[in-house]
């Protein structure tokens, strides 16, 4: 079979690798019949992840169709229809009994292109599939649905029901890239009375007025501290979302909260950040942090297919898998405006 | 009538002032019968807080008798023995209606020895008297309903609600001195399977043993993370409760919590900390800051009225008002061992 | 002035009484601008609250102007543009300190039009001022404010909050009353995947889907088990909201749940209903009864403001307060399709 | 093997029987080291539940030692000793992934002893063993760990759990049989201020009042409604547990509630029970019924394991497993005063 495989930093392959096979008894091999790219590979590709060896088929989304299944498997037989989450779940221990499956102590959580063979290829061993698969709904497209393995329940998880979000919140996202927008989009669905969306691109911030935003603050410009006080009687954000992964806009972020607010992070962090206890400690404040659990997959599958929430417009540019590394080219350039990339087995 | 007037940095005289007058119809005056001397007094004294102005009287923990209300006051009685929370609600505010008295955008929130005259005195003028007092219950002594005018709420509230404590939990306290005492007997309420205990003094160690920790780590010589990696099985602790208000206890705290677990800090910090985002940023981590909010002083006057939660081992010296500057230099002084000091008109 | 007053059993008149007057210092004299009738005034009429007596001024909605307030008022002038809400509450005792002013212990919670004189008049008297009136922001108009004085409350509170509907829940919704029609608009904020009204009019259910229902059960011809099986894969409602007030509407309501689910009574209730714990016992199901508390007024206010939530589509007729006997027999005809009618000093 | 085997209504014998063997990948065949009787047993050979048949091994609860293990089985290893629950959960479907074990939709549930053969034999078929056994830490008894099988996690979660005890709350619990027991020594873990035990037995209320309750009301002679009204200034119970299964029983629990309580039913009924929902309807009580998950199962070792639950004290009679038939005698003899039976290999 042919996959897109890592080979060190800078250097990746869309090239013939040996078929996927299953190891253990709860493995399914699943036929990718769509996957993307995530900012996160991106980050391996960049050597920024050094856990990641060489050889390694990157990737942790997809939906496809069940090929073969273990002995174990109990959910899922050859020719359903599934997506492949980004989290893996044992589904017996400790943080897996709770639904956080992304702190699977079992050699679970996020593991497919990072610590096992990922998705971009034309097959991929799922391990524990019965708890890291999601059967799909008839009439669902592949494409919305594939939205669900990765950027719509982050934000989801991590930022909107972390943050607590309520209706008639005053709702802060910091950064309006893809998942911020997931955090725009999905914090919509509690009917805030408005979703202030922060970045230092137009662009972006105009892609974030189209997925539910009616705020654009500019931070080149303008002072989103000042503009969350007007907007609430000084009071501050109910809700403020970090969606960037820097020091500095986590602690924009902090300074945006109502006393009695929450800071829902989503970034991904490199470096520390300073927490200005002098000013918060008695402010009541409440910061969260969080990997995707995907447990809320049901859930968001329902509001996709009922169309409470619309998935389909993440999907800017669409490949053949055999051109996946011009996809990785568009979508690693910022001036391409791509959110998602979507690659199939023949580019639709 | 007398009472213990701040003079700037370092000055303090326990002199005659002018009598509590009602200023406002929600106003009572309430005789004092017991007061006490709070950290925080030490620190308006060194001059940390500079919005407390010469001239004004400390302290805002007191058990007392109403003596005089005004026309809007409701709930009380000249007679009835009452408890002046360190808080003061308006009741009426958006967050005082949420039960955030703390917070109280109406000039309340704690204002008694900070923003207006205190309790260390023979009479004070509390405003919002119906909402910032607390009937007492027949048979309950003054000293042990005093320890619920701040130091228990604040222990309970800001450290274990806030930390979520639940039966079975591992509790890490960073800090045993008085606030920390008190979040390790409030966390006992929930049936923790250990209360873990870390301070540099032994002799503080040894209080904590007795306020219901369990384990004792004197982090001079021992590391508490090994300690709670060995309790939890590498895990860590399901809550850790700052209660020092230093940057390094704070980071400390951090570091103990379990994937998922919940740092919740008291202390009252001057300084920023560093929050390692590149270690938790994955981790599920909830951290939450807070004042007291008093919500909690009829739950904490039920569990001390029925024996449930021994509030008096807090006192450890008793003094007669006239003797309030003495009362001060031990309290202020490390070696005496004290935890709180009690003033009332007679010394009892 | 002028007002609507109960004279026993079936005799009400628009008539002359004794001007509004201060009679405690949290009191306020408000000169009502827009008021409403209730069903529960029918019930009066009915003779069915023998609490009310002969001589009471009907009526607990009303938007108005701040005429008067007593000394112990702080939130309020003359002038204030105000919402009067059905709920008055003390804000000091243990359950207004909860949120919870519809269970009022101080002697406030339905009381206006119940046991102390109305809305439905020029002018009305509105104890505990402060607690139980609501500031309106310039450029809200009074018709939609009117509908958060009981019945957007109500449903959301009630029906919505208890019943704890969350993103992609299949919510059921038996009677489709103003009630019935506020819990399926509320319902709506938290992006439901379904929301199924059921009702024996035809007329109804289609104000139902107008309102934000996407099925419509008719079940003296249809089964809403069925419809709703069908629907949940055999599963059934994650959330039953009751919003009639019957015995066999309860217990539909409970039949219709899903193991885990949540049953909302929001209905009037002269009469037991059976539970039938011997099919119930075992399926995790909880059930809520409640009085509304008003406590989500402001967000209420905030998301009618916002254009979160169609208030307005609530009013059907309009009429000048000196028609207030025409209104009254325009609500208690179900022919006539009304759902809230609207009075005003001109009619508009 | 031998094993307890029920024919039919009324009649069971201790005989000889064929092995349990794996059938599926998921079991583990465990050696029963001791087990119980629980009084489902008794109902069952009452003949109230038909659905169980003929040739049925009974029993839920065991302690053990894996013997052998499914292909599929990755967490346990022969000669581990183990906890097996009456609750069987397949860890993959909707009702598992919630921790809802006890409503699992792929043939979990409680099976063991009802719908497949139990564990009151010398060896049981354990079905999805991953997630349906719980490792036993070294140094806990057999004894105690065995109350975890059932009776522990039963009192602890349907009736603590849901009805929301909190610290310094009246807590009633209505019926002091084993169940009752355990409902009462595990609300004492959240620090109620009174725990109130009602029954009709004078020696069940002994027992109540050794288990945690420090306030006991036999029904027969007095007025729980009385005397929970004394208690609490006329207000009501904070939390009702219902622990007998019968109407009468459950309608004095919702009697007993306050506004804003909450009843949580423990109880096996057979027959409904009249709502007074002409009462209740604006009172704000919450009403839950359910069926024990044993998803607290890990949480109570802690706490039996570290001293915080004394599960020793339900055993009052010991015998061997050759003696199956005279401990249910005994167990079914209510003059014995049995609370719990323990049946090992050797009877001790």
């Amino acid at each position: 079979m042919r996959a897109l495989v890592y080979h060190g930093p800078g250097k990746r392959a869309w090239e013939e690798v040996p078929d996927a096979e299953i190891t253990d008894e709860g493995d399914a091999i699943v036929r990718v019949d769509a996957t993307t790219i995530c900012g996160t590979d991106l980050h391996i590709l960049a050597g920024d992840l050094p856990e990641v060896r060489p050889g390694r088929i990157l990737g942790h989304e997809a939906v496809g169709t069940v090929d073969e299944v273990g002995d174990g498997v109990h959910r899922l037989s050859p020719g359903d229809r599934v997506l492949v989450s980004c989290i893996s779940g044992c589904g017996t221990c400790r943080f897996c009994r709770e639904g956080r499956y992304g702190q699977c102590a079992e050699g679970g959580g996020w593991i497919l292109g990072h610590r096992v063979n990922g998705t971009q290829a034309e097959y991929v061993r799922v391990p524990y599939a019965d708890t890291s698969t999601y059967r799909i709904p008839d009439g669902a497209s592949d494409e919305e649905i594939l939205m669900l393995a990765d950027i719509l329940p982050t934000g989801y998880e991590v930022g909107v029901l972390a943050g607590g979000v309520r209706p008639g919140d005053v709702v802060a996202v910091v950064g309006a890239g893809p998942v911020g927008l997931s955090a725009i989009a999905c914090a919509r669905l509690f009917s805030p009375s408005h979703v202030v969306a922060i970045d230092l691109s137009d662009e972006r911030l105009k892609k974030a007025m189209e997925f539910g935003a009616d705020v654009a603050v500019n931070n080149a410009t303008d002072d989103p501290v000042a503009v969350i006080r007007d907007l609430t009687r000084r009071i501050g954000a109910d809700v403020a979302i970090e969606a960037v992964g820097a020091a500095d806009t986590f602690e924009l972020a902090v300074k945006l909260a109502r006393p009695g607010g929450r800071i829902a992070n989503i970034g991904v962090h490199g470096r520390p950040a300073i927490l200005h206890l002098e000013e918060q400690w008695a402010r009541d404040i409440t910061i969260t942090t969080g990997l995707v659990d995907a447990s809320s997959t049901p859930t968001l599958m329902r509001l996709v297919t009922t169309g409470q929430l619309d998935a389909g417009r993440f999907v800017t540019h669409r490949f053949a898998m055999d051109d996946f590394e011009q996809a990785y080219d568009i979508f690693g350039d910022h001036a391409s405006g791509a959110l998602k990339v979507v690659l199939t087995r023949d580019g639709e």
